[in-house]
């Protein structure tokens, strides 16, 4: 049975082993887990989420953050996610490199998820984990994903504010249109500012949001050059005023909505008996008359 | 009341107006719709989903592929997912202009998804459609989707052979890698064939291909120039190898699989009072105890 009280300490003396054992029965939905996440009372802590394209410098962005805040006396948890597919396991790897600075500071608790293999999906073990940081003493929180996909869309989801990091490079700005980034961008940080054409990018962009974005949205472009922690608190006086914004608006009733949502929906899937469904599938998709819509049914 | 009879008929004539008006049914997820659903009997026909980036062409190509088969007299159904993001309205446009000559063609049948506004999900409503298509003699269906993004990913999970159309150039190949399209592939069409350097991109491509894709994959790579109908030919021969080797592999359980899942949780949150929960979170999100994993277990 996992102590509140004694993870809750480790985190306080910078030692995490309690914490990473409660994460591990997280991911692995026991039920254990599952009662000890009804017991929690959450605070009112940032959770950040940080995405864009690889090579557009976000482990070095985290980096610059998480050092500001353990100069701040904070503490702070990174939540990673890795697509779990063999052709992306090159770039994982350079980007947990790049953070290994931090793996093993007491202000730090840095946790890689695989992005597949949750039952309920990783939306939900997200949320939990997130619930869970924000139970035990941690300032800020950090949702990390690689790359623009499905996964990030729906994680941007549980994150108050959203900071998609881009290098200024022309293809980036079609990209951005293309996959989405913008729908779920709250702050948008052109790094490696000192390339060429930096200034142009930046312009693009702003335009752009000037054009397009709902005038009720509250998106800022941010320029940094991460190495060098230039910009470094310009963000962070974005990602405050963002976050202001955020809990006393009616953003944070929706955010909390579709958590909820996703809940229950976990929670629902939770209970159907896939080896069940399974074989009853086998059996029935070889009559002749088999219909899925009929077939659903009985699991209902 | 749908009537099937009719529907059937209407299509063998190349009439749609009543199957148009089902879609609509099966869009808005009536009453009639879901009872509707579970009287079908589709047959084995072939979904291949067709993605890949703005500009890469995939328009281009479905004309080339519906002229092959309205000249072979066979019926197509295309449904096309539409990002209902403002910022994607110019490239839809465009897609939709390009595939205007088939709209009043008594054999093809063209219904654009908005991807947003589904109950029960985008992925659900499509599950519902091509299982409309399968049944109401249509001989190909295909799901064309514009963009690189979630939609796609779970998209392709419907289709029984996902093609995904690039073009020769360096950007393409290692965006291809970051947004998972590798994993949803079946086919890789590098269109636009005539331009520099393409053969170096359909070797790099094969290359990655050998390298990074299981053993048991059939990924395929062919080169197309789709205004000029160049490759359709050997394009079609690949589609039908493949649909061969799913109708008679392990892949087509698992597919089927996968489907029921999605629509077991279509299901289960279509029956999920959203007002109420909503109601109740507005209450409950205010007391000072709140936690959302005790709350999501009253709608259990």
């Amino acid at each position: 049975m996992m102590q509140f009280e004694k993870i809750y300490k480790g985190v306080a003396e910078g030692d995490f082993l309690l914490l990473a054992k409660a994460v591990s029965q997280i991911e692995n939905n026991t039920a254990d887990a599952a009662l000890f996440l009804q017991s929690l009372l959450p605070q009112s802590i940032p959770i950040i989420g940080i995405t864009g394209p690889p090579g557009a410098g976000k482990s070095t962005l985290i980096n610059a953050l998480i050092a500001t805040w353990v100069h701040d006396a904070k503490k702070v948890a990174v939540l990673t996610v890795d697509p779990s597919s063999p052709f992306h396991q090159g770039a994982i790897l350079g980007d947990r490199i790049r953070m290994k600075d931090w793996y093993l500071h007491p202000q730090v608790y840095i946790r890689s998820l695989a992005s597949r293999g949750h039952l309920g999906g990783l939306n939900s073990a997200m949320l939990s984990l997130t619930t869970l940081m924000q139970s035990v003493g941690f300032d800020y929180i950090i949702i990390e994903t690689v790359g623009v996909g499905q996964s990030e869309i729906e994680i941007a989801s549980l994150a108050d504010t959203t900071v998609v990091v881009l290098v200024p490079d022309a293809g980036d700005e079609v990209q951005m249109m293309k996959s989405g980034l913008m729908e779920i961008a709250d702050v948008f940080v052109v790094n490696k500012c000192d390339r060429p054409n930096a200034e142009i990018f930046i312009n693009h962009l702003k335009q752009m949001i000037r054009e397009n974005a709902p005038a009720t949205n509250l998106l800022q472009v941010v320029g940094t050059i991460a190495t060098e922690k230039e910009g470094i608190p310009e963000l962070l006086a974005v990602i405050h005023t963002h976050q202001l914004a955020v809990h006393h608006g009616e953003q944070k009733k929706e955010m909390l909505f579709a958590k909820v949502l996703q809940l229950i929906a976990a929670i629902k899937m939770s209970q159907v008996d896939r080896d069940l469904v399974k074989a009853k599938l086998e059996e029935e998709s070889a009559k002749k008359n088999f219909n899925i819509f009929k077939f659903a049914q009985i699991f209902n």
